[in-house]
């Protein structure tokens, strides 16, 4: 018997973040504790609006999934099929939850970090990327000067004023720049757009048009002076080989595809494709966002700064030093609860 | 610091096998042994002298390997990157078994065998096949004769006689078979054979063609009643993408593809093209065939009876049980030296 317990966790945002699609103050995520064996996996859900998920859905879906495990005896050791056997349709944040809490649960017990059951060298990290969300010039030159130990930096685009928010930054930094365009620009305004950002310094750019423009996505890969990622495009590894030749990368997120297992399979299948891979997330506490940060050792990109966008992150564990990704040593996911929370 | 021996193994063979590129005794394979911190992890390889591999290149692959390993302070815990990093061109065997001895070391310093490092399941095994080599009627009867403890049987086809096999199989057995084509046809045979197998109770037929034929393999899918699989069309993960649509999934084996690691790629690979998998084995020890096994709670079917064929395996580990694969539950890959050979 495996025994679930989780709690609501609201995490406040440093600075309103104003997205394409809109505003927020902060973000109601789930944390989730299976204990079985006289030990607790830690798994966190960020619940995403765009596909209808919140809090209680994911409280509910994470509810069913315990029930399902205990009433088939399924076995929590076998975490590589667990979390995906008894996941709930339409909440792959749940199920990323639960499986990060499983492999916790697995590196618990064997007394080694989940980048030591991966085989992975927890030095070889990439740098990440710090997000300085829209906001008005002066706002987004003072988030700039915060932002000065970040090797990368990340501009979300999208709306009609674009362009101010690159220049503002390019005001006070020359930090190599990554632009997330969410879904934002027609095939037309694509193409104006990165010939200019081309010359910006920037080194990738993100869903440039909806996601479903595959077709429109492959002209403008064509003509493109800079490699083009795929976020809303892509979700678990099933999505990958129609993207092929329409995009250089894939953004995987935890919360969209399900977890670590499906994510080592979307590295796999992007490889097999030739194409690059970046892992990111959504505004996550740290223990999330530590989980994601054990598959740094194998990917391109690291875009994982959404526990650093917030004002009370309850937990410890992978931290940024000069830049790149530092794993923490402990056991399992290596997260641990803040005694306080840092306000 | 990492220390590596190797030894010759000489695997013989309890029937001579007749295969369509020619008739063999025994196998010469290579065992390597990589110690580390005190323990000692075993890997094997199975060199294919189709591909220009034999034990001499094999044990030159090796010693490079760990020269390159300590050379470049590689950690031999970083499993998952290390075999791949210091991999000899064109000598995939070898890396198998590099990767193997490399997992092996991970699971006995962990304590936990492989198939829990990987959280699987070890009782999600399917049957395994048992070959039935090609030879003259009688002979066939006999092996079949055998093999009844066996689920499934497997039947290499490929020369002008083959449908005397099938039928001297069917003369004393109703057994589910496979059959292995070995590239043997040509599309107007692989049509007119497969049709006639359909009704002989076959479940699918491997690699009918030559393995570069990938667009008439696209119009002999189109018209085959029974589901296709890639064998010597496949060695690695970006192979497979340009076999979606032109069989119906894969065979993967441990000497093609470089190790587990690959191979755990490949799955995922392979699942995000919706196509099945099989995994195989050249002639091996219950060394190679074990490493293998640990990977078969992921896939559809099993076809690992290299060790079955020899008389002299030097090693125990998976056994065949109800025609299904047993995992054994040691650290690691839980294989042992036998203390006698069994003969």
């Amino acid at each position: 018997m495996i025994e679930l317990r989780h709690q609501p966790m609201e995490l406040r945002l440093r600075h309103t973040f104003r997205l394409a699609r809109g505003d927020s103050d902060a973000r109601q995520n789930l944390v989730v504790e299976l204990e079985h064996e006289g030990l607790v996996g830690l798994g966190e859900a960020a619940p995403i609006a765009r596909y209808g998920q919140d809090q209680a859905s994911a409280a509910r879906a994470v509810e069913t999934m315990v029930e399902r495990l205990n009433e088939r005896a399924i076995n929590p050791r076998h975490f590589a099929t667990a979390a995906q056997s008894v996941a709930v349709e339409g909440q792959p944040s749940a199920t990323a939850a639960f499986d990060m809490a499983l492999r916790d649960l697995a590196g618990k017990r064997l007394g080694a970090p989940l980048y030591e059951l991966l085989g992975l060298d927890p030095t070889a990290t990439p740098v990440t990327s710090f997000t300085i969300g829209m906001d008005d010039p002066e706002t987004v030159v003072a988030k700039v000067r915060e932002a000065s130990r970040f090797a990368v930096l990340k501009v979300k685009m999208g709306s009609a004023g674009d362009r101010k928010v690159i220049e503002a930054v390019r005001s006070v930094s020359d930090q190599p720049l990554r632009v997330d365009a969410n879904e934002g620009w027609t095939l037309g305004e694509a193409g104006a757009h990165l010939a200019w950002l081309a010359d910006k310094g920037v080194e990738l750019v993100e869903q440039p048009l909806p996601a479903g423009r595959i077709e429109e996505m492959r002209q403008l890969r064509a003509m493109s002076p800079l490699p083009l990622f795929a976020d809303e495009s892509v979700g678990v590894a099933a999505d990958i080989p129609k993207l092929a030749g329409a995009f250089d990368g894939i953004n995987i997120k935890l919360m969209k595809c399900g977890g670590i297992g499906e994510a080592l399979r979307m590295i796999a299948t992007a490889r097999a494709h030739g194409m690059q891979v970046m892992v990111g997330c959504m505004i996550e506490s740290s223990l999330a966002i530590t989980a994601a940060a054990h598959l740094a050792p194998l990917i391109d990109y690291a875009d994982l700064d959404g526990n650093l966008l917030c004002v009370n992150d309850p937990f410890a564990g992978a931290t940024v030093e000069g830049g790149r990704l530092v794993l923490p040593s402990g056991p399992g996911l290596g997260v641990q609860r803040r005694s306080t929370e840092d306000e």
